[in-house]
């Protein structure tokens, strides 16, 4: 892959802060004069905005995890060549909330499908592309669910479910950062959000100034 | 896989018939006192029925051939374990029109994406599940559309691709016969409705006589 831009997803527990570190990130970087692409997962295309419907939708509670699998795959596949492939060959920055890494944790060891056989499904939706740089907002998932059922008055399908998911979930994240240290890079999302913005911007910088 | 019932699917071009001889199919089994469940393929389930709604739906011609391989696998997920492996259980006879072959032969040969691609993502949609027989209704191209644009007064996404793309989905349907030829059974779907009955009913009690 040589695309002229720059790829990054943000990564973590329900909860704990993606959204909000995204939007400082998007700030941030067109202050300085970047062009950014803001998109998320699932979802970021038409086709893709109808399959988190059906995905969120809490009616499809007997969806099996397979069925759960291969539709954020194919949300995945319609993203990376209708949006993030176009934008980084336009030499823009795009930002991600959430891309493959979630569906590992969440499929595959969230609900048992295994590391291997996530990867092995999702090979074909990535099209080649690899994030340059993944930020893993790290949170205990007691604490991120805590933030989570704040913010939102209604949990959606896969909010609702137990805490025993989560810790799995959580376990998966750290299991990916452990697979590629290089690419997942690892952000104390405890801490207030100024704090945790300030790990994220210095990170970034530092992967700017190696792409110099 | 030990199952008590037996899976048969119906495959070929569009227009060949497949539809009208589940149904004969159906009829003639139900007589002879056969527990009948017929389904199809996309859909078969709530879950399935929203992924065919997105599949057939003519505003999304930007739809990418990986995505629509995925969408088409999550149906099929959720087809397997939902509808198809509990009948198999329960020792009926399950009549599916259309199942992974077309998948194979639509994105793998119509789409350009490979046998071996198709055949890899779809491994872990089926859970196990083989056809006990499949009747690939071998009708031309041509002939079949011809047909189809007579019955259905608009064509859906997939039925308005030009011929072209039909030819190679027909050679994928003759490569899977070639692969498969234990399996895969051909009928003559160019002949009458009750002439191309005729080869089907004689495929099926062949196949009952060896179950017996």
């Amino acid at each position: 892959m040589d695309m002229a831009g720059i790829f990054i997803t943000f990564e973590g527990p329900d909860g704990a802060g993606k959204t909000t570190q995204v939007k400082l990130l998007e700030r941030h970087l067109r202050q300085r004069g970047y062009d950014v692409l803001v998109t998320r997962e699932p979802g970021g295309t038409p086709v893709g905005e109808e399959i988190r419907k059906i995905l969120l939708n809490r009616n499809y509670k007997d969806m099996d995890a397979v069925t759960e699998m291969y539709l954020y795959a194919a949300s995945r596949a319609q993203h990376v060549r209708q949006v993030i492939k176009p934008a980084l060959n336009e030499g823009k920055m795009v930002l991600c909330d959430r891309f493959v890494d979630s569906s590992v944790a969440y499929q595959g060891f969230g609900r048992g499908l295994g590391m291997d056989v996530v990867e092995a499904v999702n090979r074909y939706a990535l099209g080649g592309i690899v994030p340059d740089l993944t930020l893993f907002l790290n949170i205990r998932p007691e604490d991120a669910l805590a933030r989570g059922r704040i913010r939102s008055e209604e949990l959606d399908r896969l909010e609702s479910e137990e805490l025993e998911f989560h810790r799995r979930v959580y376990q998966g994240f750290l299991a990916l950062q452990k697979k590629y240290p290089e690419r997942i890079k690892e952000v104390d999302a405890s801490r207030s959000i100024d704090e945790v913005f300030e790990q994220v911007r210095r990170l970034v910088e530092y992967l700017l100034s190696c792409k110099k």
